[in-house]
């Protein structure tokens, strides 16, 4: 299968029906870059506004609505050695009478700053924190927004998600990681970028460590495979992204939809749907900071490739 | 210290100033049983009205409202090779249009039988459902609801939860696990029941696998520490409990109780608090099927051990 | 039908199974007093703790669990020339980003001063604050809190409401107005309190215009009428009330009992009473302030009664 | 001032930086249509795909990001005498155990049919459903979804709402109201369209009588106006309109909005504002039914006139 190299020279603030960038085919690999959420790239450079803006669209051959697509993260590679984040918690996380005191604690310096040894994948915390001298923490390197192009001629900010994908912010998006998006234009049209270091639950100082990042994925489709909102699946579990406001909704939506996959690829009906779900389902928090909130559900493989009617 | 041994003959539907059943110290430990939450006891036997009942109270000498009351669970074995759960997902966890289909998929039958085996620390599902024919699941026991008397001469439902604790049915509230709770009155008046053999994140079937427990746990005081919101901690992580409605508020009030945590006990300013959190924060949910739903909010205990501050 | 007259001398901070301090019969008619939010009687006199103190409970013969107790506000009159009320917005009506400048509005002083005008039916602001000299607002008298003692052996606190009534604050509980609660004890067990002078919508600056009150009520009985929310009819409207947070389901409780209502009693079915619903219901917001929120469902008695099958 | 006569022959799905059809000057009036919410237009025939089509956008010159544009609703016409409904509640708007008989009320029909009488002014249920027999109705035309382009290049569905306006389906916005817009891009792109010839609260039925009508109206501009959410007045109230999930966050952001415009234009502040909202504030319900709800905040005109300050 053919790996394209493409290295871009705009980006996009929205999801929407762009002019590709790029024409690929299932199978295909794609190396390329993502610029940080401030359009901030290798070199620091601001190259494009900030706002989460996006590498691509990457147009898939085949790609019809009602297909679905699948994108592998086979490598998320933060390709500088400096990182910033927010310096407090988002207002929206904290009970509304501690919102003072986080007004207070940013002060007049929103940005931290992080440094980012690639050799040893740690990110030492340059900005004075006090209690925090020294700081070094592992990096677990994720895409915060990507996805595809909406329906009904939508171009949808990259400031916030819904079931084309965007700005999930969920940490289990990671190398490795495989992502199903439904299709809901010609071609796919696939978006990337947001680039974290690392990240919390929740993305609740409004940003992970900000990074721009070398990425290389491959697609593939699913013909005729028409999923509501978007999926995934790890090493240990599949899984389905809800997002919406308040989590109350994205809990739904990701149940409703793990439901539906559970009753028409594993042989369930909603009673053996139900107990499984019941008794093993786990739920991640993606972000709590953005328009639109982010609820995983996820089922262990394990547990379903035990399934008797899989055996 | 003494281990008392209390065998219940009447049980609780409320959190409330109930006369106590045992006066126990600091450090003093207790052996005793739970129904489960439909008021069965080990021989299937209906003792009590169906309904989360509750043993206890019991109170703890010296226990003011200020202080904080710990409970470590030291065993929480069901004591019974039977548990039943509900047969479908609950009405709220799925997407509105998706509830008729849960409802006729229920049909008559709302419970299912699960054969627990104690002896290999599995659950054998009994009823006859597509696809999960000889389904057995490992045991993860856990108390569903526990707590201690709320303030202002308040009675709650074992049906739900609040800053006293109640029906969090956190999976995370297994053995080994210590809890702290905000004492409310004097004596503090702890209660626990609605055992579950196993249970996943959410408890979206309604149920876990319910079941009668022996439960020893013991108690301490941290005097005038005051919390307003449960807290916990095992081997990886302390935690915080937020239970409200709708989850949003849960996130809101497990964070700041979070933060509240890392800024008196860990030598940190809202910053580095926030910091910390931003990138490491982890999030499980607790229940989102009663009146009020359960976030927890997670920081590794590896990660605070390092502080700078604390070395 | 008799009058009792009764002059409380202690009040309740939860609605529960309290000791009656009166029994009374359907038909009867009750004069009696109600403290302001913060415990001052009619001479300014702090007679009780603050926080919503409730005259009462009285006790209704032959009110059992599943019966509707109805209660006729006669007459809601402030029997005192001085209110006060909450300084500035609550934190939780505005967007978060906009928290920090109400705290700092709000400074030391918590509580502003009206002068109440029986005569004249009016309030005028008597605290200093710029553009509001001279104020003067007409009177609006209304009950915040009441209610009936709550099912299960529940306390519930007066700071907030469910399906027994309590802290809804909603403007429409007026003189005049009948209120129907669902009797979930023995007696039904009603209790009464916190007058407003006046109040806008949400209780969004946390108080209305506090203020002790003169109240008459009468009382009666619809044995085995089941409702499961407070409901009310004034002269244009019969209404439903939610409790619940977030609105959202406060809007889902007064709706569906609105629904069992007008299938019910009017005649209507599903399809029927959802096309009233659609075109011509009105909701009102109670309270966005306490731990529960409320909305009001109202349809028109003018278009219920023209309904082919009424006439 | 000039008036344009517009015939629309082509339809927006999304409020986003379209092609305008027309250039209008400050202070113009503009004579157009719009179809129904179905694509229908006057004659039924069904022009443009269903989903809120609307007319536009219209361009107005000397229009900037920063500024807010004025449209005043001089004509809100229904122009033919047919409009439809839909048949039950929307799954949304009740309590989720009552979903299932709201499914099993629609049956196989989706869809409603009503007579609309121009001349008498009402609307007569033609569709059988028991107990509404030969209802009529009288009509309140209003328009469900009108608003600008959004900012960010978005495009956004004409089934969801925003700061931008859109399908906010508030009554309120009736013949003789005057709604402000925040001008997002160059010429502001103005787009209408959805109407109604009656609706409830909340359009809790998914529809008003949906119907296609003849619009007049004029545009203005205030220069250097930095609004964030559409803002309104009618004869008696100045309004502001907040568009999320859930309900509580649509409060939040009105009442934000409301309080600025309070404390930039009427002398008053954060103090004086509060005391004003919380003692005479409404709220009224637009829908919750579309995607992101909608919630207006309201204030009487009297009580501002009479301002000191403003006197």
């Amino acid at each position: 299968m053919p790996t394209h190299v493409f290295e871009p020279t705009y980006y996009h603030h929205t999801f929407g029906a762009h002019p590709p960038v790029l024409h690929i085919a299932p199978g295909d690999t794609v190396r390329t870059t993502c610029v940080d959420a401030a359009g901030q790239d290798r070199t620091l450079q601001q190259v494009t506004p900030r706002g989460n803006p996006m590498t691509g669209p990457f147009y898939v051959e085949g790609a019809m609505p009602g297909d679905t697509l699948v994108v592998r993260l086979e490598q998320l590679r933060p390709n500088r050695n400096q990182a910033w984040s927010g310096a407090v918690l988002a207002a929206n996380v904290v009970d509304p009478e501690d919102v003072p005191v986080l007004a207070q604690a940013r002060g007049s310096g929103r940005w931290l700053d992080w440094e980012v040894d690639l050799a040893s994948n740690t990110a030492r915390l340059r900005s004075t924190v006090r209690g925090l001298e020294g700081l070094e923490l592992p990096l677990e390197p994720m895409l915060g927004c990507f996805g595809v192009a909406p329906s009904r001629g939508e171009a949808i900010s990259t400031a916030t998600s819904g079931p084309h994908g965007g700005n999930m912010d969920y940490r289990g998006f990671k190398e490795g990681v495989t992502a199903y998006f439904p299709v809901q234009v010609e071609g796919a049209l696939f978006f990337l970028g947001d680039g974290h270091a690392l990240q919390g639950d929740g993305e609740i100082a409004g940003t992970g460590l900000e990074i721009s990042m070398d990425v290389q994925f491959s697609v593939d489709l699913i013909k005729g495979q028409h999923i509501r909102w978007p999926r995934g699946e790890d090493r240990e579990y599949i899984f389905t992204v809800g997002n919406a406001r308040p989590l109350d909704q994205c809990v739904q939506h990701a149940t409703s939809e793990m439901l539906r996959w559970l009753t028409t690829q594993y042989g369930l009906d909603i009673q053996g749907a139900s107990q499984l779900l019941g008794q093993c389902v786990r739920y991640d928090l993606g972000n709590v900071f953005d328009p639109a909130y982010t609820m995983v559900c996820k089922m262990p493989k394990k547990l379903l490739q035990r399934l008797p009617t899989r055996s």
